[in-house]
């Protein structure tokens, strides 16, 4: 472990946590650089900007390199567990926001490495990890895992759906009118059940028209069933800070974080157990 | 009956149940074999694919369609009731798996036989059918059928709406904007009301975009309806029903899930134990 | 009043009723008349068929005014308060039900009336008005009513948004990309909001499209607010068969419809009156 | 303070508050005055009614500018305090009624008037304000503000969503198929996950296709995420809170809302009432 009152220690306090003035300068400072350097990788992709200022986007990128990976450096140094947190999702995170910039050194025109690039975004998760926003972000996660079954089988029916339409469509309207490929036609019919509608493949025969029909209400109504699980789920999630030990006389099960005793029956909730001999 | 640990039994538990290493093994063994032959019917359908690798594909056609043979026969040998598996619903399924391949003998060019090829998707739900998800889908099913009736007066008031403004914009709009006649209007209608909006026929006078707005947010705020009804059965499905203990003076016994005391002759449901000692 | 067991009382049963063998018949005909009309209205709408079987559709449809005529002559013939019944909302729909074939006396070619035959299809709701639906509806319906203030409320904002947004676009694009006009904003606003996304008209300029996807992220997410009240508005709904008076002593404000004590506090519902005198 | 029953003091009554007739119909005529306003500003937008009504038009907004000043004026002379009102949300809103026409003295084409004229109707929001419907967006602000912290940390994973699925389509699909730049990338995912789908930017390659797939199932899915979060907002704020009756034993205030017995002590809250007589 690390001595109290160190440099490292100090170092630690605020790199890693955001409950003393320097570390929520620390945090928001990065954030800032974070933002930058994904305005400047867009701005980059626009062909005109590119053309005029390409010198400047790459001595910025290069900066944010060189900061990213000074922080990164720190991070490893002051962590009290260098490899644990090496290989944590936010360890790897943070090696990515550094990578890119090293590895244009070897290819010149590498169009994938902006992808890495953008992926920083998700450092912006470490800084709202904060105060109220951690609370809140935790009742969706755990409304989200309570329902992940119900939403397994909500996609596999889905993924049958699209599949079984798409089908029908490649046979039904044929390579004529855009459906190439049963891929295609899948591809149409999740453009069409999750209403995206894009209407670069539309139906042209009537059967065609009347199958889109059915497709478009299968996928209007069954928008309620992710709907309705989530928000139940999240309904409970609120709800569950309570006490989940039943009374032993009447079985409630939900009581008052605080509840000594039933608060339907009025028996105590933990029985006073006879003294030992 | 069959008798216990015989050879036959031994099968029904590896090719019905999954509660057993083997029948688990056989059950993801048959999920790829499905899954594969979908991925061969999709690449089939590939115009440059089919091209190349037509003869591949036939091939591994006739080795799923010997595989499902086997299978099906499989099951109809070491079912307890073999007529009344094959007809039941996955027996039909069963079936179907094995029936495309046989006629393609016949038929050389059978388009349609294309779509029972696909429907082999469904026997993944077979799979599917095990530990927590099946609990999660009787939960999904149950507030699917509580929401039966009013699902049903939802979907003809829908259904009316679309009529009557399909045709009120094949009136106003007429055949030289793409409303060529009633049952397009209407095709028009499902595409707007269910916000999926392709854009491959659109209302180009004033008057048709002022009933086109008018569409847009009926369809838009009566998303809320189905939303609505199924959240409002999924969380009675999820909470459960009244407190069924019976009233220790009274016996009556259906109470309300918080009720302390009998809402019939007022005395306390748990009465409150002596202390001990 | 009608007397009992005449004529004209055995044929209001028929008519009007739903809860004999006869009058459940008459309505399954009546409706699958009123299918047979639309059916014919909508074919007759395409051109193909119009040419071939004009003749044809204009005798099925003197047919189906004959048989509607009838229809409501002998509704206002056994209705036992003939005048209440003609103007009443079902009276005014199965009189529009024969209109326009009479109209087309006198005007040959009256496009409008097409869509008074479609109007027709109202009255599938007549026949639904029977038995289990009656209830759910209801349910929906008071629903609605109660969401009632809460929706004109969302309705205005929505409104609001909308020509300001339509506005906004009208001035940063201009006419030159297809918004010639404030109303045009205003109706591709709509189109935005609602997530419909017909494509007819679509930001070109960087700003139009910043703004565009303020309006998109909005519509995407205000979705929620109409779901939001309509299900809170129908799980009030669906519980509200309860009993409201108040306990006297806990004020407890809903109870089980035969409760004669408060299930939370044991207390009489409704105490014993001292007797008079 | 102002004396009652001075002239002063019954403008205000009218022209602030609207529970007198006079109120009411000052407010309701200020109403029509707006709803004609933008009617105008509408039509004069539209090309064929501006070449031949822009007089017409001009002097009417002249009217309108002369009506809203005097009502302005009235307003900052009956108020109690001017400066607050001034600078109050509608203060600002019911100058900005008047500018636009003053500007236009001395800019004689300016286009972005056109959208402060538009902002008059956010004055429909202070007649709103009354009797039922206050309570009743009341219900929704409530709502509002108690998912705030969700719908941030909601809508900042959207924005990291919208950001890689953009930017990882502009490195996939390219500038040939209209994906130009990462912010059109950006365009193309917000139209996409929204369900929007204008069909002006769609994917052409087969990878592109599967990616778009994605974002559209995800799009569809977590819709229910603001829908679900703002619902259970709502049920709370419509069902209110916890039963707030102290425990006549120990004082503990605050209890489940179905509670009967305090859940500290165990004591009955509302204990049984001796029978009558």
């Amino acid at each position: 472990m690390i001595k109290p009152d160190s440099w490292r220690q100090r170092l630690h306090v605020v790199v890693f946590q955001n409950d003393t003035p320097a570390g929520r300068r620390f945090d928001q400072t990065l954030l800032i650089i974070i933002l930058a350097s994904l305005v400047v990788v867009m701005l980059d992709s626009v062909e005109s900007m590119h053309r005029e200022y390409a010198g400047l986007f790459t001595g910025l990128e290069w900066l944010f390199t060189l900061v990213f990976g000074i922080e990164y450096l720190l991070r490893l140094y002051c962590s009290p567990k260098p490899l644990r947190y090496a290989f944590s999702f936010y360890g790897v995170i943070d090696l990515l926001a550094v990578v890119p910039g090293l590895l244009t050194l070897f290819y010149s025109d590498a169009q994938y490495l902006l992808i890495v690039r953008v992926v920083r975004m998700l450092r912006i998760f470490r800084i709202l990890k904060l105060g109220p926003y951690l609370k809140q972000a935790n009742y969706l996660l755990a409304a989200l895992r309570g329902s992940r079954q119900k939403i397994i089988v909500f996609l596999v029916s889905v993924s049958t759906l699209v599949t079984i339409f798409g089908a029908l469509m490649y046979v039904v309207e044929g390579p004529e009118h855009g459906f190439t490929s049963i891929p295609k036609g899948i591809y149409w019919a999740i453009v069409t059940l999750t209403t995206v509608g894009f209407g670069d493949i539309v139906p042209k025969t009537p059967l065609g028209q009347v199958i889109s029909s059915l497709v478009m209400i299968t996928g209007y109504s069954i928008i309620a069933v992710p709907t309705g699980i989530f928000t139940a789920e999240l309904a409970t999630a609120m709800r569950g800070q309570e006490l989940l030990r039943a009374c032993p006389v009447c079985a409630k099960d939900r009581h008052e974080p605080e509840a000594g005793f039933c608060c339907r029956c009025g028996n105590p909730l933990f029985p006073r157990q006879p003294a030992d001999g």
